[in-house]
């Protein structure tokens, strides 16, 4: 029985990627599954130095998170990514590679995330201090059939993080969770 | 209970990495491990295309299959490597980053590998046409204390495919084998 599969986070910077992947591993690992997170900033470090921001650069990092996301999903790990990967077609090439593949778009207007702003890159890159900036100055292409879809400008973490989980449990890819809370 | 860890080959071109990690790899899956082989060429392909055989380059290589043989073997896989990986600083460096590892040094004398020279690279290298090649016109750093030597040239695979498993065995890394064969 393999119990692995590929969680795929989308979304532009800001979108909440992160904070729900780290909540929903959590959650994952309670439940008894092993669990591993490939975030953005940890994959460019170990498998990406070197790379830029062209869509060359984008695709290949994208390329490699996918690769190493689906040998840990065949041997029963379920692997989840947390990057941006604006590009639909690398995505798209990712999953045919996967058995398993539950894509989560983290959807947010602009404007939101602008006003938000959390790390403060919005403002550098509206000034033209980031010069390729996914949404900005830098395309970000939406899921056409995304398993899942996240509001997280109007949705609560909390919302969101119970939408994922009850999808999981739809699919049957996750252990059901026996406890009342 | 966590079954995983790392078989690490080091050795030349052509002392026999890829065919004895085949081997060894057939015989645990038998065993019901799981086990996934980062073959040197697959890596370059998947993880590092675009990297040469500059000491940086190769070394940022092994870094990468490094860390993912890690994310493999944390989670319960026997990953296995059977790359080149010519510098003993790296290979050490790697090896700090797991629980359970297990080094491998293919021996076999550059005039062996020479005369047998089975993809012809030798040739080739001898002849300047590959201008950076281990063991010819690059170094390659001898393990100081690996966990098993493997002389292939004087061994048959047979003989080295039962000291392998044995090694194994005597570190309680596998299942024992019920099978009188």
């Amino acid at each position: 029985m393999n119990e692995g599969f590929t969680l795929w986070f989308t979304g532009m910077s800001g979108a909440g990627k992160s904070t729900l992947a780290n909540l929903v591993a959590e959650e994952l690992r309670r439940r008894h599954h092993r669990v591993e997170i490939l975030d953005g900033d940890e994959v460019r470090t170990n498998l990406s130095k070197g790379l830029g921001f062209s869509k060359e650069d984008r695709d290949t990092n994208i390329r490699r998170i996918g690769y190493v996301c689906n040998l840990l999903a065949r041997n029963g790990v379920i692997a989840i990514s947390a990057a941006i990967s604006p590009y639909r077609n690398v995505r798209d090439e990712v999953r045919a590679t996967h058995q398993r593949f539950v894509e989560v778009y983290m959807k947010c207007p602009l404007d939101k995330l602008v006003e938000r702003d959390v790390k403060g890159l919005y403002k550098k890159a509206l000034a033209g201090e980031i010069p390729v900036f996914t949404g900005v100055s830098d395309p970000y292409e939406e899921p056409l059939s995304p398993e899942l879809v996240i509001q997280s400008d109007s949705e609560t973490v909390e919302q969101s993080f119970r939408k994922l989980i009850s999808r999981l449990e739809a699919l049957s890819y996750i252990h059901t969770d026996g406890v009342v809370r």
